[in-house]
Order: C-alpha cells, then structure tokens, then sequence
C-alpha cells in the first residue's frame, strides 16, 4: 500500500492548473450491485463486502479518477443507528469509516490517485440540534480520517450552507486541504442563500475548493456553479471550483432537485446519460474553468471514461480503461454491418438523439412536490414563477419545525 | 472449489418443475465497468482481470442466478484471431476459455449455482466454412469446458438455426445437458425458418433445453418463444424452455434486432428496462410455462434480482442480494419527505410511466437497415409488410455470399 | 345550379385512370365550427345553418375535391330519433336529407365536382333488426337522393360488410354507380371477415368502387386497401379502389379504430396529419394503385388541397386554393429572418419530425378497451398475438346480442 | 346592419367588471381554409371572398366573442405592396379596410359584439422609417376605421413599444377607445424593454387596455401579462388588462416566439392546443384579473366556446355555439360504448395527457435561430442564461441595420 502524502497534493495539482478527474455514484452503483440498501442508503458494505467496494474503487480508478472518496456517504453515527437497523448491530461507525479508509487507500495505491474522507448532511441537523452537536458527529469521522491519514477531505451533500460551514470548519482542523459541494441547484439552498453567497460563506469557512453534487443533472450543475464562480468573483475570492452532477437528465426537477421526481429512485433508467451526453458536461464545465470534475449518483466507470477522454487533449494521457474502449465509437468499424461500420465516428453520436423505446412514457415529469400545490398549470411556467415563494414559505416551514 | 455434480444438475431441477435463473448480461456490463471493448466484444478479460470477473459473478449469484454462464462468449479460436488483435498476442482461446471456466465454478461454489459452458455464433459460419471446419471451432471450446467438468452447456446467440444445430451436435458428444437459444424474433432466423420450425430443428439435433437470447426486448422475446412452444407442441416434442432477452425496451427494432436500431450500441441508455419492468416480464415468462429464465445484455445484476423477487412465492425464498432490496419500494417507507414515502407500494412502481427527461428525443427510431429501403412511410406499418419480401433477400444475399 | 350529368360520371373518370378527390370530414369540421354535436354527430345543421355547410363544401371545392358528398352522415330516420332529441322536432330525416343534396348540387356546380348522396351504418342493423327492416331505412334515404338527382351514391362508414351488402343492393336500384367503404382496418370487419373477403363480397353485391373510410389513419388505410386489393385480385374481380383515412396519427388503435383510443374525441389535436404527411399518403395511395383519394375526420380543406397539390403533375393542373399556397412552403421565401427562408423548400418539411410541445405527454395510448381486458403487457405486442381471439369474442358477443 | 354605439361599450363592460370575449386567428384559420398565403399572410380575402371572411366572424360570434375584429391584420399600404404582388393589383388597401369593416359590422350586428378596427406592425418600422412615416401608415387606415365607425380600435402584434406607441397615439386622436397589445414574451419586446415597462409606456402613449396577442402560449402569455401587471400597478396606473394568445403549446420557444421553431408554420398541428387546455388558460387568465380574453393564431371557433364555457358560472349564460356542444365532454354520456361513457365527465378530460400518435418524433425542438449560436447545449439551460446576452446583440443588430 502506497504511504499518503507521496503525491502531488490536491492544491497542487488545482494550482497548476491540472485537471483533477472525480469518481462517479458509489450508494446507487452499489444498489444495482446488490449492497447497498435504497432508503437508508448507508455503507456499511465497506465492512460486509470490502471487495465488492474495492472492485468499483477500481473501476473508477481505470477510467481515470484522481480520487477515491472514502465510501463512507452517511456513515455519521446518528445516520447509522437511525437507519442501519437492518444491519448487523455489532458493525459501528468507526468499523464504517475505518474499513472505507482502508480500502479508499489500498486502491488509490494501485494508480495515481488521492484519497479523499468525506462527510455528508445529517440527522442531528434536520432535527435542529445545536451547533456544537452536530460537530461533533463530524468530528467522530475526523478522527478516523485523521488516524487513517487520508490525503484531503471533501464535505458534501449538503442542503445548507449553514450545515456545510459548520463541517468545513471541522474539518479544516486537521490542517489538510478541504472541499465542500451542496446539494443545490440554481435557486440556492433550502433556506434560500443564492448560489454565489454559498460559495463565499463556505470559502469564508474556510473550503479551499467549493462547488456542487448530486441532486441535478450536469447542466442545471453547470449553471449553477456558474453563479458561485460569480459570487466569488464579486466578493474577489480565489477558491478552487468542484462539481459532481448527477447521470441522469432533470431539466423537470424544482427547487429539491431529483428526489421530487416520481421516478426516484427505483425508474430513473430513462434518464441516465449516455457517455455522449459526459462528453458535453466535461467540456463544459472545463470552459467554464472548473478543474475538478466527477460524478455523482448515476456516474458509472464509464462514465468517468468518458470525462477523461474528452479531456484527454489537455491532460495529454487517456486512462487505462480507454484500452477497452475506441474514442468516439471507433471500435465499430470492423463491424460486418455497412450501416453499423457508418456510427464509428464523432459526429453520429454526437448528434443522435436517443429514444427510448417507451412510445406509452412522457418526457418530463411533474415533481411530486409540486403537484401537492399547483395542480394543473404548466411546471415550465411554473418553476420560475413560484420558486421564490417556495423558498419562502420552504423556509418558513424549516423554521418552524426547528422552532426558531 | 465445490466440485461439480454435488448438486441438482439442470435437468433435475427442470424436471420437477423448479424456476432456473439464469444471469445477466456480461459483455455489456463488462464494457461499462471498463475491461470490455465494444465492437469486438471479446472476453479475455478473463485472463487479464479475473477479479472484475469474478466480481460480476457473485453479484448475478447474490441476486438469485442459479446458473454461473462461463464468460466465454465469442471466445472460439477464429474469432479472437479475427478481432482481439488489440489484445496481447500471447493469450490463447484455450487460456481464456480455461480461466473462465475457473472462475464460474470458483463463484458457483458460494451458492446454490452451476456452471454452463458457453459456445456462440462463430465468423466461420458467416464466411461460409463447412459444416466440419464450423464443428471443429466448436470441439475446441469443448475441449476446455469437458476437461473443467463445468454442469451443461449452452450454444447461444446463434441467427441460423443451422449453425446452432450443428453447436448442438457437437457439444451433445460430451454426454452432458445441452441448451440451445437463438437471438431472433418472432419473424425467425435470418434464412427465414419461423420459431417454430427452429425449435423443433434444436430439439431433433439434441438439445434439452430450447428458447432465445439477446436482440429483443423481453416482450418480443416472450412472443418468439411462445411460438418455439406452439411448435413443439404441434411437434409433439418435449423439451425445456428458456429466455434470457435484453434489458432495453425494443418495441422498434426489425428483423435483426437492436443491432440495428441508431442508439447500438453507445446511447441506449434510456431505453434500460426498469426493474419493475423486470417483474412483469419474469411473471409473464413463468405463466407461458418457460422455467429457465435470465437475461443477456443491459441485464444488471439488480435485474436478476428482480425476477428473484417476483417468483419468490413459487420459489419459496428470496436471494442474498434482496437483504439490500425493499420488495416493491419498501424500503422508502422511512423517507422524511410523505410524497417519497408514498412511493413504498407495489401500485405505484407498477403504474409509473416513468420520463426520459430527453424533451427533446424521440420515444422510437427508425433502424437503419430499413432507412436504407424505405424512406419515409410509417415503420409500424412496413415491419409487417415487407418482412416476408426482406426475409427472402436476406436469404439470397446469404446464398450468394455463400456461393450456394 | 348546374344540371346533373353534364359532367363526366364517376365511372367515366375512373375508368379513364384519372384521379378522383373525396372532399374531408364534415362532421368533425362542423363540430369544430359549432354546428354539430359531438356524440349523436348528426347533420341537422344543414336544415339549421346551411350557409355554414355550404361554406365548408366550397372549401373542398377550392382544395380540389372532385366530389361533393351530400352532408347526409347518420341521416337515417332511425338515427335521428334515437339520438337527435335536442334537435328541433320539426326537422324530418327528408328534409335533412334534401337540403343536404340542394347544397351539395349548388356548390357542386361552382366547379368540376360530382354530388354523391351518402348512407352509413345504421342504428337498427346494431340493434339486430332483420335485413328488410334495415333496407326499408337505406331506402327512405335513396327517395332524396333519387328525387334529386344525385350523380352516384356512397355507401360508407359500415363496420360489418354484411351491412355493407344489404346498402349496396338498395342502392343500386337506383340504377346509378355505387361506392361502399367500411371503416375497417387490416383484421377485417367486427365480425372477423377479412378486408379481402369483405372486397370480394362488397363487389358481388354491385359496389363499383370499394374501399375503407375514417377509423384508422393513412398508412393504416394503406394497409387495408392493399389487402382488399389482393383479395379482388385473387377473386379476378375487376372493382375500382378508393380510401378516405382519418387525418390523425394513430399507430396505437386497436381493431375497433380511434373511437377507442382515450383522446376520442376531444383531445385528438396533438394527432392531426400536418400537410406533410398527407403528401406523403397521397403519394401511397397513387402508387397502390388507388384513384378516388380523399379524407374522413380530421381532413381539413388544406389537408385535402395537399392531396391535390401531390398529385398535380399527374393530374396536370392545381386546385383553386392553391393561388393561396407555395407548393412545399415556397412561400416563406421572402421572410425577413434568414432562418426562416430555408424552410422554403420541399426537403425540410419532407424530413421534419414536428415536436409536440408536451413534454408531459406521452407518444401513444392504450385504447380503453384493450386495458378492460390486458392490463399491464405493451400493446405492440398484444395487438397481433390478441386480435384473433379478440374477433371471436366480439364475433360471439354480437351473436348472443342478436340471440342468433 | 345594427347602427354602431348601441350597445354598451367595450370600456363601460371592463369598466362594470363584465368579462370580454376576444375573437380567435383569422390568418391561420383562412390559411387552412384556403384564402390566406402563408408568408405574406395578408387579408385580401376581406375583397376576394367575403362570404369566408363573413362565416368565420359569424362561427366566433356563436362561440361567444364580443369582439368582430375587423379583418385588417398586415392590411397596411406599405404591407399590401411589399408582399402582396400575387393579388390583383387593383385592390388597394382602403378597399381591403373598406370590406373588412362590413363584415365584422354586418355580423357584429347578428349578436352582442362590438366591431374593433386592427392595426398591426409595419414594414416600414422595421426599414426606418422616421415617426412622421409609419404614423402616415397608421392615418390611412384609421380613416377608414373612422368612416365606417368602428366601435373601438386595436393596435396589436407589434414586437418593439416604440412603433406600438406611435400606432396609439395616432388611434387616439379617433377619441375612440383603444388596445394595445404587444407578441412579446416575459424577456421583453425586442429592445429589451421589460413587460412592465412597455405596459407603462403604452398606457402613457393612451392605451386603455393593454397586453399581448400572438407568439407564445397562454402559459407564456399569462406570465407576460403578470409582469405587465406588476409594472402598472408599481407606477399606480388603472389599464384594463387584455390577452389574445396562441393556440400553440410553445415551451420550447425562444425570445422570439414560435416563429423560430422549426414547426412553424407548416407543421404546428401536434401544438395545437385542446379545448380543455384552453378551459386552463381562461381561469387563469380570469384569475390573474384579465377581463379581454381571446385567442390568436390557431384559436379555431371551438377554442374560444371553451373560453366561454369555462367562464359561464362568472358571465350567467353560455354562447350560442354551446347547444352543440355537452359541457365537459357530457355528450358522450350515450355512447354505446361503456369506456367511451366513461369519457363524459370533467375529471377525465382534465387529468388526460393526450398522446401525439407520433412515437419518431420529439416533444420539444430547438428555435432555429438558438441554433445557429448555441451547438449542443440543452436549450432549457441556455434560454434564461443568454437572453440578456441575445437582446443586446439583437438591440445592436437592430441598431446599426437603422443607421443609428
């Protein structure tokens, strides 16, 4: 196993400019895989199957990860016991993260990958406890990260920024770089705090990179670290940006994001991005001069692949898994058929527009939560004309519950 | 290693009415998980990562496969010649066929599975070898598979009845069960024989178990075997059936299946079956009478899974995997959101049309191959029409080629 | 108004291989307009408005239409009385039906147009009155026609061929040349009769011209009419050929036609034949061999020029309303935005694939009476692996009904 | 013909609270029925076929509008000559007014509805014409409106404020009433000026109603009007609101409405909005205070009973045209079919997402001018993102093609 701190560090790499390539989804490909249980979404799979977690490790390190996040999504100790009553009690949540760490860094060992121990939103938050409670939830993770020695740590999924401050400022207690992406789309937290105000209390808390994953698909992602890049830019702050979408298509999703959508989680298939469609977002969010790029849930090794070759010019190398795959759809043309032979070629998938084989399915959704309020109008319409009014009375309603 | 001929072999089970279920689909999974190149689709991967293999395995056995295929698809010594040249010179069909054998009872041993050794459709037959240079191609593979001792064999993939007939021949030397399936649909093989006729053909040459795999989606795929049964009713023959379909809705693709449709085989993404669909179609494939039921390519793990759980009431059990699985959602019920927690029901997965999020594609394609001949009227309407006129061409064209 | 027979007769035309063009769906126009009612759809209103009928006449006129059919649908007497209660009383059946012919001729005299009385399907026949019942019915509507001198007569809109029959006999006693369509798709009438057999038995009873009308739409019609054209070939039966399908898209109906489909009849909008694809089935329908063309419901005046404007080299001339239209949207060629301008030409709106502007919606239905007895199986592949069990059943139904 | 100022006027209905029934498309109803080019679009069917003009006024009038607008829409000199060369040349603009103005007055006289003469934008505006110039346009046809005393005058479709302010203040100096209504959307008229603002502006300039006609969708529009609202009731001005929308569902559009979509106008027909879509918009538009309610191009006769329809409850009656038609579908409830009965009710035709039947085709298209800057980037992302952007190129566009 390859000791920490022998490779470039995160905010080298960054401050060099270099490209720094995520990993994907490791709770849904885990689902799909068979362990990880939808619902509770917790990983103690790190502990009942490290090799199944050590295989998808390596997948995403062959397609080109730079990182491997520690598998420890929800593995706080009041998400555990909350849960996890499914499982084996006897597995604790130091067990968890010790055996993610563990496995994180055997694999980044194998390649040129950095190990990142992550944290996430929790329940002792939701549930409006103080402050100082909820640190030290995270703080229990820090200390198996710091043991464990990972090389960055990453706080994520977070629904507000409140929340993510508090960890950011745990976290950068270990003195090791620290990123920080909130689960939100273009209208802002929960609470309503715009996109770039998020991104500079988080760089004020400390983030050395700050950004988004999950809950949107990459083009509602890109645009909304479009706005934290110019909330940043206008408070004359130099934090790196970070951005892991989720794989599947919600231009139909509100305010809450993917989760609303009455395929969540188990029909989401019809969405999934096809590796064209990563394509796209690599190059994108390159130009909009993010330099750390990845997934979320729904990002499968192939589709990292896919990041990695479109940047491939810039980085100057392919990842090893591209032995496996010809760029662009080149690997048809030795295809007996004429008019498969014709598809090995950039501009015909680029261009395609995929159907879905579901002539009795529409294309779009209404959110589950719009539905309750809105009834029959136009989400289109919709969207934009309400959100404010949401956030408000969503704001009320959290206020309320927490009794502030 | 548990040593072969413990357990139930395949007949056995059959026989006394048990469900079978067969896996899913390795070459695609494998080529998102990065050790597959699509267009050759050949499987060394079995030598030169046994791990990711392996791993593929255990998670088809997790979800309920009582049957460990070895991955030795397109794996005959012509066709690795003819294709594999990306790959290290130094390894062998025998090697990859060994290696594979090794690793499907390596995992077969951890469960209540057997081993298949598996023969396809072969370059030979298509460039017009004779029948005994077509048969030694086949013995080769045999060799391995009688040397390795798997349980039984299957010869599928096959798009004439001929070839598969002849795979039949050869592997029934070796006195163990033989199962045959083709990938064509209702319209029959591509020499124009209907369904009917090839079963009766797969049975008369030897074979125990007879059905289709792969091409068509699983509704199609019930239908070609409806007529298989219908056939070797009227024939009076009894033998097994079997279906392992793909996991992509298909209602718009023609003769040659999804090979054909513009989305093969990089953005077929929305077209994925979702595991509610899986239900319906293990369920629909259990009152046709079919009892070996699996899956070919898009088949996930979580697919098999899938049809694990709609027969567990038949079966009398649930797979290891379903420990991580919530039948019908249920795991949802503890979701903090009401409008999620409404969705841990049967009636609502059942129900949903679920979206592409893809406004902007369309829900069918034209298959090339028809574009070529039959610009713009309505392809519902030609697929019928024309199919017995493109059948005969077909036909011709193959003659032709073949100098016949 | 211009005498009857000055002009060349129906058969003269036909006979002489020029093409003949039906007028377009009155009923559904005139409810649009807010002259007839949906559900009894009887032609009153050409007692009540005549100038608005008149008007739609002159529109298909313009557009090109050879034949003025008298506004007569659902004219019997045992239809009025059964479903007309909201109508004035004082209005008979014969005065419907003659000032239904007295538009028709005077209209039919502004230009080169025939008048064609026209009977349909018949409330008694349904309720199982017995054949000389039935034709006492027909024969009440042949007094008008032949009192005022109609040029041919129309016997359309029958769902059983043996209804068909008894209206073709009464009419030819009239002495003067008899169309018969039944609004039938390629499965054949209700009670299991083959669109073959069905030609054969319509040609037998005197019919001079045969073919389908409304139901289904173009290329379904197509389909029909292909196989009623093989059935009088195979019966050496020399009979002219005509079609008038609806003008909306419906791959997705069942035996019985659109009436089954969820959207009919107010929700049918998103279904409508742009002009397009009406030069497209024009075209069809010419290279069938196929020389009355025209349209049923949903078939506007615009719908019927486009017809017209298809076939204007081989008719050699334009219709009317074409000094109102560029030929393939010629006349967008001086718009000011350059975007635009290039939709001037035959090759864009031949290869448009038309969004529908509801993502929420799907591409096609399940006909209502398909999911009473189906449930969740995908209609493609029920439709044909059902509909002969379905004939018989609805075959057995109308016996029982009939207490035959 | 009814002696104009007999009935109450159309400022004393809006006045006392009364709802106003706008008529619905004249250009693109006679286009289909075949008196109308499309491209030029100009009215002189008014001269050449008044009895087509005269019927489509009188099929509104029995759907319930209250408004004959005169049939004058691009009947400007300037317009007429520009375009209109494939016309007889001896109809000059003042014939053209002359003819419209009869017709709307001769059947405004057959019910309660008041004749409203139209003015539209002009060529000479977007060529540059200086103020004095295109005000000399608008005087020429005000004095026919004046000579034939039109009860109330209209300035509509006018994509720039500046040239709708002009058209008001020379109407104004009739001392009749005047409307004004912009074809923008929620980003404003093509300079960029906001909805409020242009509101404001067009009240100043003397407009007693003002709004938008054309372009967009009712969604679209309503939201439009909202922002004209808001800017009215901020500068503390009392202006009736008014709304005449597209019969289009055009989610897809961009800054300049539907005519960049590549459906227009040839292949609109699956947009067209249902009569139970319409129901939606006019208890929304009625909620959002609007009391001038009607339709623009595509809103047939039928669109606007269901405007009638669904407002009857508020207004105490229903149009003339409803005695042929059963509210909410109840006509159906005679059916002899038991699923087509159960369509007749209220809850089924509302909660119905109408299929297209057009499974090749996608649900939204990309605006062709969007296109030509943007590549591939989903357009849902790009519209809000560079409009801002887009309008000031447009704006500069405009600008320097003006010399200014």
């Amino acid at each position: 196993m390859a000791p920490a701190g022998t490779k470039k560090s995160i905010l080298d790499r960054l401050n060099s400019g270099e490209v720094v390539i995520g990993d994907g989804g490791f709770v849904f490909a885990l689902e799909k895989r068979g362990y990880v249980k939808a619902g509770p979404w917790t990983p103690e799979a790190a502990v009942e199957h490290p090799e199944a977690v050590r295989q998808l490790h390596r997948e995403f390190l062959r397609a080109g990860s730079n990182v491997m996040q520690t598998f420890t999504f929800y593995a706080s100790d009041d998400k555990l016991e909350n849960r996890g009553n499914y499982v084996a009690e006897k597995i604790s949540g130091r067990k968890v993260n010790e055996a993610a760490c563990d496995i994180a860094r055997e694999v980044a060992g194998e390649g040129d990958a950095l190990v990142a121990g992550g944290v996430s939103q929790t329940p002792s938050y939701l549930s409006c406890k103080s402050e100082s409670e909820v640190k030290t939830i995270f703080k229990k993770q820090l200390e198996v990260f710091t043991s464990k020695n990972v090389d960055f740590l990453i706080a994520e999924y977070f629904e507000h920024v409140e929340e993510a401050e508090w960890a950011v400022q745990v976290l950068k207690e270990s003195g090791k770089p620290v990123a920080a992406t909130l689960c939100i789309g273009p209208t802002g937290d929960l609470n309503g705090v715009s996109p770039g105000d998020c991104a500079v209390r988080l760089g004020k808390a400390g983030a050395d990179i700050v950004g988004v994953n999950c809950h949107f698909d990459p083009m509602t992602c890109l645009k909304t670290v479009k706005l934290m890049k110019e909330g940043l830019e206008a408070a004359k702050m130099k934090v790196h940006l970070m951005i892991q979408p989720l794989a599947y298509h919600t231009p139909d999703c509100g305010h809450q994001g993917f989760i609303d959508l009455p395929e969540f989680p188990f029909a989401l298939e019809p969405r999934v991005l096809s590796r064209w469609d990563v394509h796209k977002y690599a190059r994108e969010a390159y130009n909009l001069g993010v330099r750390y790029i990845g997934g979320c849930c729904g990002f499968e090794p192939y589709h990292i692949r896919a990041i990695a070759e479109e940047l491939a010019p810039e980085r100057g190398f392919l990842p090893q898994a591209s032995e496996k795959h010809g760029s662009w759809g080149s690997g048809l043309d030795m295809h007996t058929k004429p008019w498969v032979r014709a598809r090995a070629r950039k501009e015909y998938w680029e261009k395609l527009s995929p159907a879905s084989g579901r002539p009795f399915c529409p294309s779009m959704s209404h959110p589950d939560s719009w539905g309750v309020t809105k009834g029959h109008t136009d989400l289109l319409q919709q969207k934009e004309a309400t959100s404010e009014e949401q956030l408000k009375q969503l704001f009320t309603k959290q206020k309320e519950k927490c009794g502030v």
